[in-house]
């Protein structure tokens, strides 16, 4: 083991309460905890930047689901990359860079074979991103459930937030004839359209979502990228051709619901249109990770692929940090850089 | 052109008004018209059955669709067999079995080139249903859309219908390892379980289908196979496990609303389980006929298929086998005898 003066506690945001509804500050609990040494095989990682998901909403009920709920009175989780401060593994020394999954707490002590080192030649923030769950999420979702193909028409929800603005610009690398995106604000719009490349967008929050997105794709789409449910979906539904394909990834505008929402009312136009709806979880296609980071990561080099971040600045402002990306206050990956 | 003393009309039935909700007797008129003697290429065929089937109330609309609806003032189409009593055709003869797409008239001319050849040695009215679209339909919603696999936990709404009762038929010979029907009396559940060898069968009618279907399968489906959409379909996506599959094959159950129906409050577990849902019309799997028709045609043969069927007797009948097909009247296959 290599040894370096270590901190004898780290802090780390637990599970207070499960929410009923929208989350709230009260509902986390920011704790002292002492930093456990790590033991043979083990690596001690101090957190550089932590990912706030939608997904992590759902993990805060107590549901039976395809992901553990997260435990009241525990520390949550999630994406975290780091840099190895004591390593009793072969392998791993001081200093490497490491991606894992222990976020939401400053010091992680894990098995070496949980964490992935990573290049730091890049953004370590950018293995939460866009060369991350994020991206793969988008690129698996457009291409293998979505099977999108080139010169067809796509319509992205939830435009702007980490997934959705992967989704409009791969799907314009890859030869779309239109993609369409919404957001929750003008200036995400204009974002949108000005520097993602979307060749339209709208705010849904200016009309009904139908009656937009029927005068951005007057003659139709053939893949619907969905972040958000509801409406959206509905929306698409409508819109979607022959043998249009839908992607349920997110349904961000229904999390914090505490009454059953409105499914789409038109979902009997599946049958004479033939529609796909398929659900995703990134977990299913990590087969393509190798095609996803030599693709993705040519078009980064070449600079034709805009990464939109936010980050808050410091580990205290994660919970801030969540509520936020709940509300849409974010524009691309929402991202808590813990020394800030 | 082989002669014969052949009628000078005949009878049709023509949409005389487009029906808003529920189709009454007065939307259709009992038309006597001329018959028209083959032109060259052509055959002049009797009608010994018609088919009713639940798509048809759909093209009574005007609405833009992928199938054209009828129009107003003309005579209904639809699947029938008959025989050939006037060709101008080479290859076909008086006397010949086929199968066309000109129901809902006693006498049908049409092009050679649109009628099928039929073996007589088995029931004309097979044709219709058992080896003709409505068991492909079954065969192919359940196999290929459905990607149905030995062992899987198979649920079918209006199970005693015409496609619902092979469906269920198909998946318990192709190693099901459980088949649920719901349908709307206690007569036809008795039937489902007692005559074509479903597992469990519930009447709809008799409480939520939720809590039903959850009784009726504990552990879940793999497949759902929906005629029925509404209710049904949101019970499914809650009991459907882990990748499975919801056939969107009609929404009967909904075709006379003039609201638009309730989608599935709960569609969004789709993400986590990764569910697919995906409409069909038989149109797209002609491919597989001769797949469908030396398998299904095979367990004919064995005596291991039944097939239901309700014949109403007498070609005036039409309209009224029609509207009770609506209501769920039959058991199996809606036939109308055209001389009964």
């Amino acid at each position: 083991m290599t040894e370096q003066t270590l901190p004898s506690t780290g802090r780390e945001w637990h599970l207070a309460a499960r929410p009923q509804g929208w989350p709230v500050p009260e509902d986390f609990a920011l704790v002292e905890a002492p930093v456990q040494a790590p033991a043979a095989g083990q690596i001690l990682v101090r957190n550089e930047y932590l990912s706030v998901d939608p997904y992590m909403r759902g993990r805060m009920n107590d549901v039976k689901s395809y992901v553990p709920p997260f435990r009241l009175g525990a520390v949550m989780d999630g994406g975290a990359v780091g840099r190895v401060v004591a390593s009793a593994a072969k392998g791993f020394a001081v200093g490497d860079a490491v991606l894992h999954g222990l976020g939401w707490r400053e010091y992680a002590t894990l098995d070496a074979d949980k964490a992935i080192r990573v290049d730091d030649a890049l953004p370590l923030q950018s293995y939460l991103g866009v060369l991350g769950m994020t991206g793969l999420t988008a690129y698996a979702g457009l291409l293998e459930v979505g099977g999108f193909q080139p010169g067809e028409a796509v319509f992205v929800s939830g435009a702007a937030g980490a997934v959705g603005s992967m989704v409009g610009q791969i799907a314009k690398l890859r030869g779309a004839s239109l993609v369409v995106g919404s957001a929750g604000s003008d200036e995400k719009v204009r974002m949108l359209t000005e520097e993602l490349g979307f060749d339209v967008a709208f705010n849904y929050r200016n009309g009904p979502v139908a009656e937009q997105l029927a005068k951005a794709a007057p003659e139709g789409i053939d893949v619907y990228f969905d972040n958000v449910g509801g409406e959206h979906l509905e929306a698409a539904i409508g819109a979607l051709r022959l043998k249009g394909r839908a992607v349920l990834c997110g349904a961000i505008a229904q999390y914090n619901d505490t009454t059953p929402p409105v499914g789409p009312r038109n979902l009997a136009l599946a049958i004479g249109k033939r529609l796909r709806l398929e659900g995703m979880l990134v977990g299913d296609h990590y087969a393509l990770q190798p095609a996803f980071v030599a693709e993705v990561g040519g078009w980064m080099a070449e600079g034709r692929l805009v990464f939109e971040e936010t980050v808050v600045e410091g580990f205290d402002r994660t919970v801030e940090a969540f509520l936020g990306l709940l509300r849409g206050a974010n524009t691309g990956k929402m991202l808590v850089r813990v020394d800030g």
